[in-house]
């Protein structure tokens, strides 16, 4: 099955490449990698979850928003030659959470885009990451991640 | 000398692999490079540093985590097929500090890994580095530290 | 026309290697990949943007200070031997901006640096980024800019 048709069997439906929201473009494939910038949970053109986790975005809704991310990162994928279908694996996520001082569950929010990730591409989908706390992200966004997705050379 | 030849003169002995803390794996080999995922200074099964630095975590103690740090990576990576001694060198180490934010000396916590990976591998060893405060970790660790290896083809 | 020369036609002059501040290498070759490690701005010196966007450093000197990374971050690269004629892409940015907990920003100021890129590299010099916030960086630097280089085989 391809990544397109897996997609498809999931429902996912990739939307249009959100951003970039800078001068930089949404991802750079390198040699076998595919650097992917850092994804804003991005919705139908708007934020679905700003503010930091808990005290002005619910954990539960974090977890949605880190599921957005990696649409969102397909997405940005889809977007370079040789499309979604170029990746074989997942190497790295790298998860950014707006962050209340005294949360520390951000591995449980990152897990909303790991446990998809390994959905679409299977044990290839697994990979290493960081999740990491930080008070402030662009837009007010509750997550930001990135990936490192690997191809076939 | 082989690298697990080497961690024996110097006294280390790997645990087992901590974690992982969600659903993502320890370590991923991609090609010549291995993924490191974030690290926490788990020992003997629970956190040795908790909390900001410094006004909840010793600038001592944070030195001390980061390089427990770089022993849960080597095991991480030893987990792995082909285990640590397949790494010929570093290639970059990501430290995460739980700072306060008057707290400015993330170097300094975050040389405890990186002296110690020279100790261990020698001019390979050297690597480029990004060490930045943040305001919360994951369950309340007060250094976080991802590695990207190399390998040999 | 080389990376030096363009860089001579910007009328950009590389300054001696910034750092290191701790027990690390400013660049590592790993492969076809160039390792920054994270650039403060500093400019002769001394740091020419200190503290917090934007309560203790202005927007528009973060920006500068963005600039600054680059440019620093090209005189890590030219410390390699092969130097940075050996540049032929960017692949990734890591921005991290020491912020107020409401600034939310960041990529403003990370265009600084990822513009300048661009003028220096032209297409090539397009790249994949993450930009963050955090409470505190380094010696207080109010940026902090690491870069993966893409460099001929």
């Amino acid at each position: 099955m391809t990544v397109i048709e897996k997609l498809k069997s999931l429902s996912i439906i990739l939307p249009p490449v959100s951003g970039p929201f800078g001068s930089y473009i949404p991802a750079k494939r390198v040699g076998n990698l595919i650097y992917v910038a850092g994804q804003l949970p991005m919705k139908d053109g708007k934020l679905m979850a700003t503010g930091q986790v808990p005290s002005k975005c619910s954990v539960e809704l974090a977890i949605e928003a880190a599921k957005q991310c990696v649409v969102n990162g397909l997405a940005a994928v889809n977007g370079l030659p040789g499309g979604v279908d170029q990746i074989v694996g997942v190497a790295r996520v790298g998860a950014f959470v707006s962050s209340d001082t005294a949360f520390t569950e951000q591995p449980k929010i990152a897990n909303g885009a790991s446990d998809l990730l390994q959905q679409i591409f299977g044990p290839a989908g697994q990979h290493a990451r960081a999740a990491v706390g930080v008070n402030t992200l662009p837009r007010d966004g509750s997550v930001e991640i990135e990936f490192i997705f690997e191809c076939a050379s």
